[in-house]
């Protein structure tokens, strides 16, 4: 019985270091942010087609769609607290879109993925952070601090820097916990 | 040593069964299929926007969106076989959309629940089967065999009755598997 158990506690260390192994938040030796293997394995907390946040913007006739995931740890962590712990790490995951595929007629379906950003909550690195994984790149490059994204999400995430306005399974832990800014409009 | 082993092979197996109590296929007693308080913990497959299989329906100015999930454990076999293992349950998740949401100018977000339906293969209940949860239950029916999404699903399903054609995270490892048909137009 105490060697069965023995053996079982050893096989489960292992298989959940193997199932977590790419879960973690990792950089490259030159500071580069990358792309786990089972990212799309992570917690989905909403699509979004064609979003834009500029109002002069021309209607996409072939909209995107964008899909946002993050690590399971930190999403169960946000359910019970309201809040991003430090080692966050949030993939939007850009997809074409097409519309006349198989049997579909009308609305529209995801295709290929057009890009990746990674969003990282890290105090070892100053806070939160934006990477761009480019053409299929499996390491992201960091967006200078002066990018549009880092003041945009600074003014306008509703829950610290993040857009839990648009996660909608976010959103009532969020204010519950008196951690919910309105925004926009 | 030993105790340490014994008592983290304890704890595990505890860990493991927590987190996976709700994870696996479940029915009432009266044969109605329990939604696991987790499934949107499980693997994101694809979500499509307002879509429909049939050519006389008027566009929708308001478009649901359609998230579909599936049981992790049946994810992993099929991205190592390219076919779907006994037990595999998918939920579709059907949410409204709106437009100017916060900052958001154009294109679209989700928003509330508008249906559930779970599509699960059982071999000791004949084979697939969809549930229909309305309103908010927590146990969904079984819709009869002669409704029009088995017959749809049978013909028109690239792999196994599913629609991998809409899943692009699927489809190569489906076509790898010689397990995939080409459908529609």
């Amino acid at each position: 019985m105490l060697l069965v158990l023995v053996l079982l506690g050893v096989a489960l260390l292992v298989a959940q270091q193997k199932s977590g192994k790419n879960s973690r938040l990792e950089y490259s030796k030159d500071g580069k942010l990358v792309l786990p293997k089972d990212y799309r394995e992570w917690v989905f907390l909403s699509a979004g087609i064609g979003m834009t946040y500029n109002s002069d913007a021309t209607p996409k006739t072939n909209p995107p769609f964008e899909n946002v995931f993050v690590s399971p740890a930190a999403y169960r962590e946000f359910m019970k607290t309201g809040a991003w712990p430090d080692k966050t790490v949030l993939f939007l995951e850009v997809r074409g879109s097409e519309s006349r595929v198989s049997i579909n007629k009308d609305g529209r379906v995801q295709t290929k993925i057009v890009a990746i950003e990674g969003h990282v909550k890290d105090s070892a690195k100053g806070g939160w952070a934006f990477y761009g994984f480019k053409d299929g790149a499996q390491e992201g490059t960091l967006f200078p601090k002066t990018a549009p994204c880092y003041s945009c999400h600074q003014e306008n995430g509703a829950t610290d820097t993040t857009f839990v306005q648009f996660y909608p399974t976010l959103i009532e832990t969020a204010q519950k916990n008196h951690n919910y800014k309105e925004t926009g409009h």
